[in-house]
C-alpha cells in the first residue's frame, strides 16, 4: 500500500477533547474519525488491525469447536420479553418502533438470540456441548462514552454462547474458554493483563471472569493479590478487614459538634481517628424510592455495586431531610427511619468499640459507643470498597490496587435464558432438561485501544507484529533522487512478491516528516533507504518497539525481514 | 466438522409461509432461522457461505486498490441532513432518539459517512482516485420483506465509494468496477446473470447498472436485447414503439358506451382494437396531492417509476370524482382538470388516428379522434412499460422480457454528496473542486439466496465449490460396523490433514436419511463408504451438481478429491 493513497491524515497536535493516549494517537495517526458521541468510523489502518484481531479470535474459537453464526442487530421486543430483559434493561438499550408500529430493539448482547437459534434445532444431549459465536456490531447507549474506542456506544464484538447438559460439563468447558482467552490476548500482543473475578451484572449467573488490560487509563479498579494470584474487580472484591480494637468503651455521651458534618470534620473537631467513627452514607432506591443507609467505619467507602445487589435496585442520591433525618448528624444509635428503609452495617464496624456516631439531631454526635454493648444484635455485611494493604481472603497476604480496561469477559449463566425460553433437551435417562449456558465476550475495538495503552510511547503507536496494519513501513528518503526512486520501487516490489505486508511511503517529503510519520503510525519494522545507505549497499532497519537499529546488506534485506517478522510472531505467540 | 454437532436441523417438509425455492431450502437444510419479519439468524453453514462470498468480494475490491474501512450502523441526524436525505427518505429509514434525546438513524447506505471520512483527510487531487469499502450490517425497514434472504430488512452488504477528480476518471474507474463485479459473480458461481441499466432511485446521479441474477423468482422485470446486449431494468427501459396507423380519421363523434368503463369493455362494445384506443390512468402525487393523468394507447401500461420521476413524487391511488372527473369516461378531448394537475401523453399515442377516448361524461366515449387534427400541439413522453417484442433503441432488434433478482448495483453519483457536504480537493491548477463519486453495492445474503435459485434442484441445495460451506460431504454407511467406523475415522482425519473442508456425517442412521440429508445440504462432492465399497477397496464419489458417480480406489481418494476440488474452482473462476 502506498502511503500517499491512504485515506486519513497524520496530524501533529493532540486533538481537542481527547485525553487518553490511545484516543489521541488513533486520531493523530489517522486511524479513526468520530461520527457522533461514542460512534466512530474506522479508517483503513484501524480496520486492518480490527480484522487481524478478529481472525485471531476466530481461530481460537474454532479450535474450541466453535461454530460461527450471525445473529441480527435488530430484534423484536418479544424475544427480549421471554428473558425478562426487555423490562430490566434501561435506557442503555435502544428501542424503536418499526414502520408497522412493532417494538424493536438494537441488540447489546445476544443470549436470547442464541437460545432462539438452538430452540427446537438442538433436541438431544448428544448434540451438547456446543459453542456458537458471532463477530458483529453492537450498540449500547452508554451515558458516558469516552476515551476514543475505550468506551463507545457502537462497537464490534465477538460474543459466544455454549450449551451444556450438566454444571460439570460447563465447568470443564469454561476452563477451556478461560485458557483460550488468555491465548487470544497473548497473540494480540498483551503482556500486561490479568483475569479477575467479575460482576455478572445484567447477564445473570454466578461465576464470571473479566480479562483486564492493566493500565492507569483503565476505568475499572482492580484488587490484585500478588501472592496467590486471586484477583477481582473492585465491584465484587472482598478482603479481610483490619481487626478493630475490642477494648470496652466508656459511658456514651452526646457531645456538641456544631457545624462539623463530614466525618473528617467531626473527627478533627473531636481529635479522634476516622477509624473510631461510624459514618452513614445514604441513597434511595431507584425502583421504589426507599431510603438506604449504610454505616461504615469512618475510613471506609461504600461499594455501590455490592449495595445495589443488596437492595436489588439502582441507587439514586437522596435528600435525607425528606425522610426525617438530620443530614450530617445521622448515627446508628436511636435511629428512626420510615418502615421499609434499608439499613446496613459494614464489616469494617465489626466489634468496633469506643466510637463516635451522629446523634440524629443537629449539632450533636455521640461518643464512646460500642456495638457489643449498644447494638448487640447487629448483623454486619460486606459493602465497603477494598483498600490497598487489606488482606487477601484466600492467602492472607496484602492486596494491591491497580486500574484496568475490561477487554473481555466470560460468564456462567446457568439456566437464566434456557428456562424462561423453554429450551429443553432429552437427557440419557429420557428426561427433558434445560441446558446450562456459558457466554463469552470480547470487545474488538477496546482490545485495539488497550494494546495501544500498553505499547505506545511518546512518539506514537507501536503495533505488535501479529496485529499490525502492515508489518513493514518502507520509508525511502530523497525520492527525488533517481537512484533512490529506482531502488525503492524494486524493493517495494520485492517485498510484495515475498508476501511482506508493506506500507510504502512514496511521498517526496523531508526525512523529518517521513520518519516522524512512521513513528506515529507504529509499524513494527521500519526500513529506510537513502542515497547514503544505497551507496553503502545497505538498508537501515529499525525495530519500532525497541529502537534497535540494524544495517542490512541490500541483497539480504528481504530474507532478513522475513526472519524478523517470523521471529516476532513466534516470540508473541510462544 | 461433525454433522451430529452442527446447530440446526434438517426437515423434510416445506415450512409454512415459504414459497420460493431458496427460502424453502435454506429453512429445510437448517441454514437460516427467522427472528422477525425480514430478520434472520444465519446458522453455521450459512455463515460459512456468507464469509466465503465476503472474501471473494474483499479480494476483488482489494485488487481495485480498495481500502477496507468500517462505517457506523448508527448515525446522527445531522450527517443525513447535510445531504438532504434525512428528509427525503421516508419510513424505510429507521429513526430513533438516543438517551439524550438526540435524533439518530440506522444506516441503510453510507454515502454521507464515506464523505464524512474523506472530508478534511483527503485534500489534494494527488490522493485521488481512491476507493473505500466496508462489509457491514444494514437495516432497511422494507414494507414487504419476503422470500427468505431475497428481500429482508437486515442484511450484510458490501458498499464501496470512489472519489475522482474528473468525470473521465470516474468513467474509467467505473468500467473497472463494472468488470470486477462480473468477476465476483462468476467466482461466486453464477452462470446466469445480466447487467442492466438501472434506476438511481434514492442514490441520485445519472448512470447506474444493476447486476441481475436471472430467475423466475425475481422481483424485477428485465428488458433484454439478445442481439446487441443492451439490457435494462423495466423501471428505466425504453423501446421503439410500434408505429401507429397514420390514416386520417373520420369525423369525431360522441357515442353511447353505457357501463363499459375499462378499456377492454369499451373496445369490445365498440368492436375495435385496444390499439385504437386512448386510455387514461390516474394517480395523485404523494407530496402535494395533485392529480396526475397519463394517456396511453389502450394496450400499454404505465411505468410508475418513470412517472414518479416526471412528477418528482411518489404516487398514490386517486378518486378522480374528487377532481370533477368522470371515472371510466376520461378522455383527452375536452378535458377539464384543476390548475396544477399533471397530464401526460405517452409515446405509444404518437401519430395515432381514428381512435376512441372517453367523452368526459357518463356513458359516452368519442370515436374517430386524431392527434394531428384534434390535439396538434401534444407533446409525447416515454412513460409506458416496454412490452415483449418491441424493438431495441440501440439495434432495432426485438426485445425479450425476463425476471431477475438484483444482486448488486453500481452508480455514478456526481457531486450529489460532496457538494452539499462541502468536500473539496485542490486541483493541479490550484482551484478547489468537489470530487465526483461513484458507489458500488453488493448484497451478500441476496447473492447467497440467488445462487440457490440458479443451482438448486428438487433434491435440495447445490453449492458451487468456491462458496460451499464444506467442499466434501463424507457420508459413511453402517457406522455400527467396526470396519466402516475405523476406515471412516481414518479417512476423515486424512481429509482434514490434506486441508479438505469436510462435513463428516458421523451419525449412525440409515443410508436413506444420510444420503437424503447430503442432497438437501448440497455440498459439491459426496463421498460414501460402506461395507460393500470397502470390500471393493473403493469409495463412491458423487458430484452433487451433475449426479456423476465415480468409484475411486481408497488409496487414491485424497489426491483425487484434491484434483476434483481444484478443477471445479478453476472451472468456475476461469
Amino acid at each position: 500500500m502506498k502511503l500517499s493513497k491512504i485515506v486519513g491524515e497524520r496530524i501533529k497536535e493532540a486533538p481537542a477533547g481527547a485525553s487518553i493516549k490511545s484516543h489521541i494517537l488513533l486520531l493523530r495517526a489517522g486511524f479513526i474519525k468520530q461520527v457522533s458521541a461514542g460512534i466512530f468510523s474506522l479508517l483503513p489502518p484501524a480496520q486492518k488491525v480490527s480484522l487481524k484481531i478478529q481472525n485471531i479470535i476466530r481461530e481460537e474459537m474454532n479450535k474450541l469447536g466453535g461454530q460461527e453464526v450471525l445473529f441480527p442487530v435488530v430484534m423484536p421486543r418479544e424475544l427480549w420479553e421471554l428473558s425478562g430483559r426487555y423490562g430490566s434493561i434501561k435506557s442503555e438499550m435502544v428501542r424503536f418502533k418499526d414502520r408497522t408500529g412493532h417494538d424493536m430493539v438494537l441488540g447489546m448482547t445476544h443470549e436470547e438470540a442464541a437460545v432462539h437459534m438452538a430452540l427446537n434445532t438442538v433436541k438431544s444431549h448428544d448434540q451438547l456441548p456446543f459453542l456458537i459465536y458471532q463477530i458483529q456490531t453492537k450498540f449500547r447507549d452508554e451515558a458516558r462514552s469516552r476515551g476514543g474506542l475505550i468506551r463507545v456506544r457502537e462497537f464490534t464484538m465477538k460474543d459466544a454462547y455454549s450449551f451444556h447438559s450438566s454444571q460439570e460439563d460447563l465447568d470443564n468447558f469454561y476452563k477451556k474458554v478461560y485458557d483460550a482467552y488468555k491465548r487470544i490476548y497473548k497473540r494480540i500482543g498483551f503482556k500486561n493483563f490479568v483475569v479477575v473475578e467479575g460482576d455478572n451484572g445484567m447477564m445473570g449467573g454466578k461465576i464470571s471472569h473479566e480479562y483486564m488490560a492493566v493500565t492507569p487509563a483503565g476505568e475499572d479498579s482492580l484488587v490484585i493479590c500478588p501472592h496467590c494470584g486471586h484477583s477481582s474487580n473492585m465491584e465484587v472484591a472482598t478482603s479481610e478487614k483490619e481487626e478493630n480494637d475490642t477494648q470496652i468503651a466508656g459511658e456514651k455521651e452526646e457531645i456538641f459538634t456544631g457545624n462539623a458534618h463530614t466525618i473528617e470534620d467531626v473527627c478533627a473537631f473531636l481529635e479522634t481517628d476516622a477509624k473510631h467513627a461510624c459514618k452513614a452514607v445514604c441513597f434511595k432506591t431507584e425502583t421504589e424510592g426507599k431510603l438506604v443507609i449504610v454505616f461504615l467505619r469512618g475510613d471506609a467507602e461504600v461499594n455501590e455495586t455490592k449495595l445495589q445487589k443488596l437492595v436489588q435496585s439502582e441507587l439514586l442520591p437522596v435528600d435525607v431531610e425528606e425522610f426525617g433525618l438530620c443530614a450530617g448528624n445521622i448515627g446508628c444509635i436511636n435511629l428512626n427511619v420510615p418502615e421499609g428503609s434499608f439499613v446496613f452495617f459494614d464489616k469494617t464496624l465489626q466489634n468496633l468499640q469506643n466510637f463516635v456516631t451522629g446523634a440524629n439531631k443537629p449539632e450533636f454526635h455521640i461518643v464512646h459507643c460500642s456495638f457489643s454493648r449498644d447494638l448487640p444484635q447487629t448483623t454486619f455485611v460486606d459493602v465497603a470498597l477494598v483498600k490497598e494493604g487489606e488482606k487477601c481472603v484466600h492467602c492472607g497476604q496484602k492486596l494491591t490496587l491497580t486500574r484496568g480496561i475490561e477487554i473481555g469477559n466470560i460468564f456462567q449463566l446457568g439456566t437464566k435464558y434456557t428456562k424462561p425460553m423453554g429450551m429443553k433437551v432429552t437427557m440419557p435417562d429420557g428426561s427433558n432438561k434445560e441446558p446450562i449456558m456459558g457466554c463469552y465476550g470480547i470487545g474488538v475495538g477496546r482490545s485495539l485501544a488497550s494494546i495501544i495503552e500498553e505499547k505506545a510511547d511518546e512518539k506514537g503507536l507501536v503495533w505488535p507484529m501479529t496485529i499490525a496494519p502492515w508489518q513493514v513501513h518502507f520509508c525511502p528518503i530523497r525520492l527525488d533522487n533517481e537512484n533512490v526512486s529506482a531502488v525503492s520501487d524494486e524493493l517495494y516490489k520485492n517485498m510484495l512478491d515475498a508476501g511482506i505486508e508493506v506500507l510504502f511511503d512514496d511521498r517526496n517529503l523531508s526525512a523529518g516528516i517521513k520518519l516522524t510519520d512512521s513513528e506515529l503510525m507504529g509499524m513494527p519494522i521500519r526500513v529506510v533507504v537513502s542515497p547514503k545507505t544505497i551507496a553503502n549497499g545497505q538498508a537501515e532497519v529499525t525495530i519500532r518497539a525497541t529502537g534497535e537499529q540494524l544495517f542490512i546488506p541490500m541483497g539480504e534485506l528481504i530474507s532478513e525481514l522475513k526472519v524478523l517478522i517470523r521471529d516476532e510472531i513466534e516470540e508473541i505467540e510462544k
